[in-house]
């Protein structure tokens, strides 16, 4: 399906993702409304063709599509709130970060208001939209989701998690989650080795590659959880998989061991509870079942 | 330079890997005698056309290269302890797992010996030896390793990290710890989707790309971390990094929030510092000096 950039959208937020989003469109050659609470912002967009609205009300009643790029959901309600008259039988994409709840609530609003709500997180920094690592997450109706897939698309790889508005902002924390955590994990990792006179640099030279490599083994813990029996054959260890080696080489090298501790304390808990035998991936268990 | 596949090489301790590193050297030809403990192991080296020894002093006495693949630390000791003479003018490889400070131990044991010593850390699990991902690591004698270079390129990448004969070991460990934090991180992504119906396999489909592109966010942090000054624009602040999002969504999913909780740690610290607005790889100096 290519897409129909005959479509009106309105752009709600001018910061820096805001403006990211509203220039693909105006690339891609929609007519394009654009409004930013504090003014000037629109400047750049104006020059690529985007029409300036003086109100909320005037960006609103312009398009049958609103995107809504705003500092956070108390501010969506903020600017929205007065509209509801005006956003009925529209479709609303609201790409603000918002947690899955906030963005239960926003739905269940928009549903009260007869408003078409589709709920996204971007899993990419501005100036990455449009290009090919871009990944942009959606959830809620699967209507507004497939029917502007195309224009979507202008965006990042779009992909659909389901009608629970609150499923892309939980996807979306859940990967940052992950990212976080690795990130911790490889400034741990350069800490170690800094007292040794190996610069974070070198390391880093080394511990991107590995660990690049080390996530094709994420597949297979997955299937073991999606299996439930942690038992199967060819898994590493819990037993195996102590970490007293890194937290007593961390120690020795005079730097917290809070990071690594905090894995250990996971693998513990399933030894503790007679699992020692069974595969890595039961720390699973140690996190669904809160200590 | 290309590999001398005259040299008689003993190889001692037969288990996975061993028989691994045994395998590569007997495929390139090298002449190879094998111990092991418990007698029966060398029986699939010995149709490769290994020698077996029936002794340890027999093995090291058979060639000037000793590789050692032992259970520990301690057995490295029981086996080669009553051998120093016979050790005396030989090269020891030693890629038993041993933390930085046993390696640098050993090469001590190994100078008042006589002994020329070089300890490794194998970043592989052995039927990757010999293949493209295997990766090991090398540190204590230059001339040991420049010299067998070519022969401990049959089993994998192999990079010096120099003189001091721990560093291979504490480097191992940092890359270790990097990789377990990783898993436990996506294994909290995990537990945080499960909840909304989202299997494991779902979520590392996204999640195991996701996270390799971001190790090319690692440089980044690492030419930070070496500058020392995190000041420097173009960084995501502390602040911003703030996981309060991510707790709470865990929280809500009614899961363990240690995981999160742990980077959090390390970012609040250096917030209550006074160093908020600068960035995220500020969380080093948490971890360098402990609270």
């Amino acid at each position: 399906m290519t897409n129909d950039n005959s479509l009106q959208v309105s752009v709600l937020g001018l910061g820096a993702m805001g403006s990211a989003l509203a220039t693909a469109l105006l690339k891609a050659g929609h007519p394009t409304t654009v409004w930013n609470r504090t003014p000037g912002r629109a400047d750049d967009l104006v020059a690529l063709g985007a029409t300036p609205a003086g109100t909320t009300a005037d960006a609103v009643r312009a398009s049958p599509l609103v995107i809504a790029c705003l500092l956070d959901h108390a501010s969506v309600h903020d600017v929205l709130d007065p509209l509801t008259d005006d956003l009925a039988g529209r479709t609303l994409i609201n790409v603000t970060t918002t947690s899955p709840t906030q963005s239960r609530e926003l739905a269940a609003w928009a549903a009260r208001a007869g408003v078409t709500y589709l709920d996204g997180g971007i899993m990419a920094v501005p100036h990455m939209i449009g290009l090919p690592g871009s990944s942009i997450l959606y959830s809620g109706s699967a209507d507004a989701f497939h029917q502007h897939k195309p224009l979507l698309d202008l965006w990042g790889t779009s992909t659909y998690y389901g009608d629970d508005a609150g499923l892309a902002s939980l996807y979306d924390l859940a990967l940052l989650a992950g990212m976080y955590v690795m990130f911790a994990g490889f400034i741990h990792g350069a800490a170690m080795v800094a007292p040794a006179g190996i610069t974070a640099r070198q390391f880093a030279a080394s511990a991107a590659p590995w660990l690049s490599a080390m996530t094709g083994g994420l597949a297979g813990f997955a299937e073991v959880i999606d299996g439930g029996d942690y038992t199967v054959a060819g898994q590493q260890s819990l037993e195996f998989s102590h970490l007293g080696d890194l937290q007593a080489a961390s120690a020795e090298q005079g730097i917290s061991t809070e990071v690594v501790d905090m894995v250990q304390r996971l693998i513990q808990r399933q030894i503790d509870a007679g699992h020692g035998t069974e595969g890595f991936a039961r720390i699973f268990e140690s996190l669904r079942h809160p200590a």
